[in-house]
């Protein structure tokens, strides 16, 4: 028999105590190539885009206004948004938000822009 | 200049309202071939497995029992759990729980096992 010793429940609120940093997503969880991230947002990011990925927000806590080119969106606590592959968008937070991010492994945060906010190396907690 | 004309937010509570059927997921968002699902569960499920795919359960409302062969994780709301494939699972709620899938595209409700409680087809809501 399979033993699951490794399957362990994840606590958004207790994972989301443990960083203050802003803008730098820490891995929470991993399945079909695709990673599980949380993030604290807070003012602005910067444009960019991700030409071959798709990016799941949801919020938390707080509220993400996330700017495309055309529009703003404004997500509130639990609702989600999807930025389709190509997109060029800039998640802005006034006061913090709490995020939750479903993208491939392979996402970089700032997408095809990079400067002292682009993460390589993402802890995992 | 790419026009956004299609992008929405997707409050999790006002899909939730839009149907009442248990264990019967609804597709609420698509990305990177993986779907976002949600669905309400209600008393016990069947057991089964996934052969290929892991899939993640997150809390919206409610409690969830995940039943593996060897233990039973508690999932309260704001939690999450991921089963990787070939684990066999019976997801079992007291009450009713809300939750918010992510798997595959080709993830079938019931796995391995096909019954009376299988869904071919999914609404898009």
């Amino acid at each position: 028999m399979k033993t699951n010793d490794k399957m362990e429940k994840v606590n958004l609120n207790e994972k989301l105590s443990l960083f203050s940093e802003h803008w730098s997503p820490k891995i929470v969880g991993e399945l079909n190539g695709q990673l599980v991230k949380l993030a604290k947002f807070k003012d602005e990011f910067v444009w960019h885009k991700h030409e071959h990925e798709d990016e799941f927000f949801f919020v938390v806590e707080g509220v993400l206004k996330m700017e495309l080119r055309d529009k703003t969106i404004v997500v509130n606590k639990n609702e989600f948004l999807i930025v389709p592959r190509g997109t060029e968008h800039r998640p802005v937070a006034e006061g913090e938000a709490w995020i939750m991010l479903f993208e491939p492994a392979a996402t970089l945060n700032t997408g095809n822009t990079e400067n002292e906010l682009t993460r390589h190396e993402l802890d995992k907690i």
